[in-house]
């Protein structure tokens, strides 16, 4: 009996378990969840005959070393920064390991040693990173398989939410992890447009958006994510021209996160003095000139009706108290303060969009394809974001168990190999990309 | 015969050998003088019968520890980095330092052990800081001694040009290192006003400037510097309502830096591709977007036309190679592209200014006590910089090898001890503080 070992159980883990859950049937596979609150983990397994769940403290190494130990594959939904000391137990323990984060610095060291003892560590197979991969590559295979080369390829995704449950000014709820949107696209974004290398300081980066109309599935907008560059390399397209990727939010919501950005609210190096005692009121006084009376109409004059609508709509003008225990840092705090706002409520519904573009010459004629996904949740536990982060993973940790994956040491999903089957039983799971074809 | 060690004999240094030359024929000193360049320490020296000069290698740990261990007292001008390590050194051989650098945590962390030695580890004897501590410690003592409480202190300084060699459009030529000055600022801002901590991020920094009006002296503009609220406790003023240190600058100057922050060309985070073959125009355009054909129109609409003017005098827009060794960082490439047009011209004069504020409560009444100085240099090669920075330090070394400082530890100078007869003997130097009284 093959033993998968799944460790964190949050919102995210809701698809991953239950798909595993239901080949562990019919391939009399074990699955055992641990999550420091093992209430979550029992939540997604419903006292499946085959599941197994337990109380797991991620800093405790000697219990990680004995559930790892015992297990077949190992799936870590945990924050990213554990993944490289549990993927170097795995290695140690001759184990493979799934994660749907990015490859660090010190998961791409284990590389060897994990060739060495046969062990793969397979990351960057959820959503983005994951079916961005999956579906990129399928397209560009195709393309090159063709003859055409490719000299533009632009790609956004974004975790949104539905129309029907889009009921703030923001247009924006939390479907993944707050504090990531809090901090997304700190440090210097990098891309390459007709052939010339671009770069956007953070402090620029929500002002200088770009239009993704989608016709009938709606209108966004896009910032770019930090590094383009590296793309490049993954997707095996060393001459692009235009390399740009970029993550989706409705119409509105840059301008006003700028606000948030330019005022120096999602700064996390340090912590503010007194602000354990601070109301929202007083707490964006501290980044506005002291001679500020009217914060309200001083940062309308600057920053437009629409963006000031949309602060006002958090409240940071009120005189409530924040409630902290310790003083944070403005990060933290702002995190506080979007929770409440940007939380899902009961019958709410998320949702994913994810588009690319590629354009190609082809037989001395340029060619576009695009292609795109939208994907809607059910409700607050089960997401579109769930669905497809999870899905990739647990389809994957099959493939592995069954024997259908051979490649070795640290990697992403980028061949066909692994993109071809996965994309398949996507498609089968309602994950279905649209394409669009125009000669231009 | 005592023996005085000085490392590194760049512009800063030559007062500072100059002071110590003249004492050290009264007194029957040597001074042994090292710098990478020999010629330099030797520039300064002028075959002085006491005076020894030598190459420096400034990581030969042994050159370094013969050197230290010949000496009775030594004194860095080296970057503050190295600091740290000669300062370890000179503990273990029970000698003396004098810097004119911030003390860092791994200056900080050698205090026991330094004290364990009676070894003096003076550091921020310079000129800001250095004489800023002098000069205000002096002030706040008089204050505080009448029974006056204060309640506000502010504080700027700038390392200037003359107004009679001001002649670019900045109104700024480099008189100290000019990667600090490309660096300045970065970080967030922290400072307190009317008992109100405010944050101001480093994006923000160069548009939020202060008006500082010195009669006669001029008209000029201050931006914040980094951390003013350690300065409470430095200067034993816990309860101040409104602490604030600034940078001084021309009318103008941050309005046109502000360009070239907002663009992202200060940045030190990152190597640009392929920008050791970039020429000026291309260097500005990998900050601008794709659609940008007339740059310095577009420019010129966001930030208007003085601060393009000054960004024009750059050459930002020019065809120019910038003929680089090798890919640089933005902040590398902004400083090579300074350097030429910030440079002093061997007729230029270049200019200090430092001006304090305080606002007491004496019996009932407010009071203001304003201290200025404004010390113009005399040519590129004696400029009030080094003055005002090797002074101070010359000063504090004789005083510690006539017997005069009694400190041990990691100390910088903020007592009676130090800053009266070290202030004395500036006014004699013409290093003078005009104070102002108003009664409010």
């Amino acid at each position: 009996m093959k033993n998968i070992l799944i460790l964190g159980a949050g919102r995210s883990s809701g698809h991953l378990i239950h798909y595993l859950l239901k080949y562990a049937t019919i391939h009399h596979w074990s699955v055992s969840v641990g999550d420091l609150d093992p209430a979550l983990a029992q939540n997604h397994c419903q006292n499946h005959p085959n599941a197994r769940t337990f109380a797991l403290i991620a800093n405790d190494t000697q219990q990680l070393y004995n559930e790892i130990k015992q297990a077949d594959v190992v799936v870590s939904m945990l924050p990213f920064a554990l993944h490289p000391p549990i993927a170097a137990m795995c290695v140690e323990l001759s184990k493979s390991m799934f994660t749907a984060s990015y490859v660090s610095e010190a998961m791409q060291k284990l590389h060897a040693s994990a060739t060495q003892k046969s062990v793969l560590l397979m990351n960057e197979i959820g959503l983005d990173p994951g079916i961005d991969h999956l579906s990129a590559m399928q397209i560009i295979d195709k393309i090159q398989q063709k003859g055409g080369e490719i000299h533009s390829f632009k790609s956004y995704c974004g975790g949104l939410v539905a129309p029907e449950s889009n009921d703030n000014p923001w247009g924006y709820k939390f479907t993944w992890n707050p504090r990531n949107v809090v901090l997304a696209g700190q440090g210097t974004v990098k891309y390459i447009e007709n052939g010339n290398y671009k770069y956007l300081p953070y402090h620029r980066l929500f002002g200088q958006i770009q239009a993704v109309e989608l016709g009938s599935s709606g209108s966004f907008e896009g910032y770019a994510n930090r590094d383009s560059l590296k793309y490049r390399q993954i997707y095996g397209l060393p001459n692009l021209q235009t390399i740009f990727r970029g993550t989706l939010r409705q119409k509105g919501y840059c301008a006003a996160w700028n606000v948030l950005v330019q005022l120096g609210m999602t700064d996390d190096t340090y912590t503010m003095e007194g602000s354990k005692n601070m109301t929202k009121n007083m707490f964006i006084h501290a980044f506005l000139p002291s001679n500020i009376t009217d914060a309200p109409n001083y940062l309308q004059q600057i920053f437009g009706n629409d963006a000031l609508q949309k602060v006002n709509y958090l409240g940071l003008f009120d005189n409530e108290p924040l409630n902290l225990n310790q003083d944070s840092t403005p990060a933290q705090i702002l995190q506080r303060i979007l929770e409440p706002k940007f939380a899902l409520r009961p019958t709410d519904k998320d949702m994913v969009v994810m588009w690319h573009e590629f354009i190609y010459n082809l037989k001395g004629k340029t060619h576009k394809t695009e292609s795109f996904m939208v994907i809607k949740g059910e409700s607050p536990e089960s997401t579109a974001m769930s669905k497809t982060v999870g899905l990739p993973l647990a389809i994957g940790v099959k493939m592995y168990l069954e024997g259908k994956i051979t490649l070795k040491g640290v990697q992403i999903p980028t061949t066909k190999e692994i993109y071809e089957p996965i994309m398949e039983e996507l498609a089968q799971q309602g994950i279905i990309f649209t394409e669009k074809y125009t000669a231009l």
